[in-house]
């Protein structure tokens, strides 16, 4: 077989999935689902024309000649109801968001108005009819949809909810999703320290990876290399949406698990992507049928090196779960970022390099954190991303302009970078 | 009382606060924390000298002469220990993580070789000595701080506590956050739609802001215009770390508000800010004597208006909290982008306007969601940043590069938006 692109990879992956079945949650469990509903506006905002300012609501017919020395008639405040018209040389006093007196036509705001006595006020400045005024329905129209199905909920979007008193809404249901290790050579993290074993950190990495996107898995253990207990534990596995079966990295370790699966009656799409660090990668689809509707488990048997099975979690499985939850928004977000120093580069493979971000006057500047060796997983923890030195390059240069992928912790920074 | 410009108002805020105390979490609970001790390597990794990839472990004295056959006097997989030590036209087939056996100082790759016979194999390359091998360490040395106290618990930060066995960690406790509603106008998610009335939607928002942290805050209800109701809330409010106060639209608000919060021993740092939409912010500080110990409380009386809310939550809010929570990074992640159209301005106060985000050929381009009334919500909830306007600025201009924050729900993109 063939290497498959990391593209190809990708969307053989997502063509293989669907978007999960629908449930009801309620607004204070919402937020980071995707909507599987339109939601509807059940009221008018503003319910009338409503003054957009604290100042005087008036004629506009009676500013032909300014200054204007009018006769206050009413105050109105937010809530109030306005009692009297207003006629010809008169206003109302009015605050913002109160609504706008019958007669009145446009709003002066308190800045550009003098009090001339106890009971009249000189307006200073023209303005064209329904200056100052929100009309009603301008926020939101009753029966319009102000929310479409496939939205994310974000705390604006609760806002809205919350405006349109959404107590409960439909949406997409989370994967479940179950975490396996494999290996002899694997040390479980009850188990005393021995220099001739391997920490198990990659179960703890993929269950961290998970809960960033909003998941719980559930981690089964370590499967030793005994292709019974191997496949017992596989079995289990595939009973949840999603299996990610972290390989051990010693050799042999996948040829158990690929014929155990495929024994299991997992289909595999493929074992082989061009990319550095990522080897081996391999993902398959298992069809079943629970509840008398076919419903796939998609397996992933992911690297045993601690930072090829993060990268390989951040560039394949982040997606598919986040198309199955719904989302259109599937992949990490990129900016591009200065490069302060040479990177080498063999053609062939597209290779993900952990780097920190800076800043300087010219925007982004990213900087390798070292040593890019795949068992060196303190070079993820440091990072903040992802350069990508597309598959046919053959080495970037200092000063180069690249393409940088945020990971997770990344969302604030440490100054505020604006100018005020 | 001079209006304070943004970033003074968030230094008075800064200097206000201080870190929450330390408590202790578990692995599975510990994502997005702040690590509140140093974290020691527990091994070496790796444990002893290994080979980088798969192939053959050799004396580099041998490489005099290429090709070169050298006698395999041995197979090492990853887990075995070597048994023989390699002499002078000698090697042993290694595997990638495999230990380096006694004698051999280089490795060459297994695609730098030709198999001449079963015993047997011709090295093609000459390379120096080291060559391919990782060194004892390299990855984490025995008793080396690995994370220092501070250090955000990212994913792959989990990754390397669960490496040296920290199945518990001290970190920085969250705030206890409460949220308080105020205004005759609101209406409660349970009431019936009044037309007159004004849908509690930023009780929500904020919660909902606050979950985006990592905060599940407790919603108080909505306290009328009543001195002596507002007063019971208030002072329930002020048992947690954090209260919000939402004031409604209603201008009276903050006439009840402020003297009852200065009335309950709340000192107010400040109560104006030169930005838009925010008015009216309030920010105190009310001291008090918990288990012997002074501790403080803090309070933001936040605009009725919606977007004037959510936006004065974003920039005050989110860096007191973060800092109390022991984050670097307190400020929302800021990136470039070229202005779609003119934005106008008078300059006095920083605004804040809602953009959506795309890309062409020159990188990211910002584009107002629509209308920037404060009461329009969905212009926040369609967004994907706030544009800063500085406060000198007399507008900007179609094409300009300008300052953008990211808000939620943007750690992802549509399109992967990477060359391979």
């Amino acid at each position: 077989m063939e290497h498959l692109s990391v593209t190809n990879a990708q969307q053989c992956i997502l063509e293989s999935v669907n978007k999960l079945d629908i449930e009801t949650v309620g607004l204070e469990q919402s937020l980071g689902r995707v909507l599987a509903e339109d939601v509807r506006a059940n009221r008018d905002i503003p319910p009338y024309d409503v003054s957009a300012m604290d100042g005087y609501a008036l004629c506009s017919a009676d500013l032909a000649k300014i200054p204007a020395t009018l006769k206050i008639v009413e105050d109105i405040k937010a809530g109030d109801m306005p009692s009297k018209q207003v006629g010809a040389g008169q206003c109302a006093r009015i605050m913002t968001g109160a609504p706008m007196p019958r007669g009145a036509d446009t709003v002066i705001r308190v800045e550009d108005t003098d009090v001339v006595s106890d009971g009249s006020v000189q307006i200073n400045v023209k303005v064209k009819p329904g200056n100052d005024i929100r009309l009603q329905g301008e926020g939101m129209r009753n029966g319009d949809v102000v929310l479409a199905a496939g939205t994310e909920i974000t705390p604006g979007v609760i806002g809205i909810l919350a405006t349109v008193k959404s107590k409960q809404m439909r949406v997409y249901r989370r994967p479940r999703v179950a975490i396996l290790s494999t290996g002899d050579e694997l040390e479980g993290m009850d188990d005393p320290v021995d220099p001739n074993k391997i920490p198990n950190s990659n179960s703890y990495a993929l269950m961290a990876q998970l809960q960033a996107l909003g998941i719980e898995p559930t981690l089964l253990g370590i499967a030793r290399d005994d292709p019974a207990e191997l496949a017992e534990y596989l079995q289990r596995g595939l009973r949840f949406d999603v299996l990610l079966v972290s390989g051990g990295s010693s050799v042999g370790v996948h040829d158990y698990v690929r014929p155990t699966m495929e024994a299991l009656g997992v289909r595999m799409k493929f074992w082989r992507v061009a990319m550095k660090p990522g080897h081996p990668l391999a993902f398959g689809v298992l069809q079943q049928n629970g509840d008398g509707t076919p419903k796939d488990s998609f397996v992933f048997g992911l690297p045993g090196n601690p930072v090829s099975s993060m990268v390989c979690f951040e560039e394949f499985v982040t997606p598919m779960l986040r198309s199955m939850m719904g989302h259109a928004r599937l992949y990490r977000r990129t900016l591009t970022a200065r490069l302060t120093h040479d990177v080498k580069h063999q053609a062939g493979r597209t290779e993900f390099v952990r780097v920190t971000l800076a800043k300087d006057g010219s925007g982004y500047v990213a900087t390798s954190t070292g040593s890019q060796g795949s068992g060196m997983l303190l070079s993820m923890a440091r990072a903040d991303g992802l350069l990508v030195v597309p598959a046919d390059s053959t080495g970037l240069i200092a000063g180069e302009q690249v393409t940088v992928q945020l990971l997770d912790g990344t969302a604030f920074q440490n100054e505020i970078e604006f100018r005020e």
